[in-house]
């Protein structure tokens, strides 16, 4: 299980500027870890993958049956990162009926008349379930900073595309992420945190394998070229978006299982500290099964 | 795996009046199986379902890669059947992002304010998803049938409620269903087939055990009353939309291993049958990955 340890290196303070390079790409989290030794820390953080699958499936179930909370999983990263098979692993073993995964794209025509959260709030996880974003609103403060053009589809009013711009923006984010977690949504946030020489292997290893040349898209090579513009648009928007009521969690992504087991701790634990129980029937209903059990054994 | 012969058992041909008597509710579905006994059958049932939880994640990758097919599921069944659990035995295991599930509960007012169709339609799979629906548009020839009274708040075009205004609305569907698979959905459809007598010793059982009690409701009491006109009104939706394009399977599920495993041999098989492949790169793409390769090497 996850330390508190690893927890506060992962997590992003709130009201704090950070750098990315402060932040581990590796396996390394702790010293613990490191004194322990590659194989060692991976052997474990399977079993433990392992483990956790079987109980996010049980506290899932239980989310469910409780109908009072609805979890909200978010997930950035640079390409190749592992957003798609992080989920594929994290999720796999929970009830398809718990769990509704929703993957970002180009914008529609009808989209881009809405304003920026509005997409994404129309496919918020209901109440008892698990909703999980493969890219989401933050991409408005990520590429849309990096590529500023984006913004001209958006037909905004008229004004300075500075950084009180992009403030506001972060501003109502925020907002918005305080208002879902007042009325009842628990939101965890992940940046998959990918080394520049790591997703360079991880495009040739697409570009070998001709089972894998159907994930690739020219389109990823020109975003690597932007690399230091998109680590600066993450910096800032982690930064400015880490809240106590949602906070970021820089997950180191250049091993695969590392970051697997990371997600899956981190979500598998903080659901379970939710305050969640069956719920318990109220004297009437107790009364309409008794009356239920009478005609049954009547029949 | 399963036979042609216990296929077409299941399957409830095109163009014929069925009774459900006819069908089997436990696990004796062929002569074969009968003479093996249930110890056997249970546990050649148990490894099969096993089997085709890999088996259905790899297929379901293929769909989602080749991008050219949905699939949509429908469940349909009386209280206790289990739809749900189906569903979760079925479908844990397969990577939740290509697979969404939709449960169909009391109609909104916006939803009323529209054609019966509507709120499923906009609830399809996407190409290279596959759609779950618990219950369905069926409602509308099932509860619909036995309480018309449901049709009062649907505000519908003035007319009799006679067999004609049912047999439009099979019609529709049937319709409906055509035109999703011209363009693309595999469609299958289970009716989960459960004796009134396991009804029983199951809604008993929520009642004994305090943890299932939420699963109880007083409506479900009085569905059962109306066995008879649930059955006959199954009998003859079944009967007028079991279609060549997207055929009913009557699934016996007394046993829940035996539906279990049949629903999932029927999804897991369907899938296969699709003509599906991985995407393969045009000369034009293959440029742009050599292109793609020299400049990340040249980096």
């Amino acid at each position: 299980m996850i330390t508190s340890e690893i927890l506060e290196k992962l997590r992003v303070p709130a009201d704090k500027k950070i750098k990315l390079k402060d932040y581990e790409t590796g396996w390394a989290i702790t010293s613990e870890l490191k004194n322990a030794g590659k194989e060692a820390a991976k052997l474990q953080a399977v079993a433990v993958l392992d483990q956790n699958r079987a109980e996010l499936a049980e506290a899932q179930q239980l989310l469910y049956a409780a109908n009072s909370y609805a979890v909200l999983i978010l997930l950035q990263a640079m390409d190749s990162a592992g957003k798609d098979s992080t989920i594929k692993h994290v999720m796999s073993g929970v009830n398809p009926q718990g769990c509704q995964v929703f993957s970002f794209k180009q914008p529609s025509a009808e989209e881009l008349d809405h304003d920026f959260l509005w997409r994404c709030s129309r496919n918020l996880p209901e109440r008892g379930r698990i909703g999980i974003f493969n890219r989401s609103y933050y991409e408005e403060v990520l590429i849309a900073k990096v590529h500023p053009e984006i913004l001209d589809a958006q037909r905004l009013p008229p004004g300075k595309r500075g950084d009180s711009f992009w403030n506001a923006r972060y501003d109502d984010i925020n907002a918005f992420e305080r208002h879902l977690v007042r009325n009842g949504t628990l939101i965890l946030k992940f940046f998959l945190h990918l080394s520049k020489d790591e997703q360079k292997k991880r495009f040739l290893e697409r570009l070998d394998n001709p089972s894998k040349n159907w994930k690739f898209s020219p389109t990823d090579i020109a975003a690597r070229a932007q690399w230091t513009d998109y680590q600066k648009a993450y910096e800032e928007a982690l930064s400015a978006t880490s809240t106590k009521w949602a906070p970021w969690h820089v997950i180191p992504a250049d091993q695969k299982w590392a970051a697997r087991t990371l997600v899956s701790d981190i979500i598998t634990s903080s659901i379970r500290h939710l305050d969640l129980s069956y719920p318990k029937p109220s004297p009437e209903t107790l009364a309409q099964l008794a009356e239920a059990r009478q005609t049954l054994e009547s029949e």
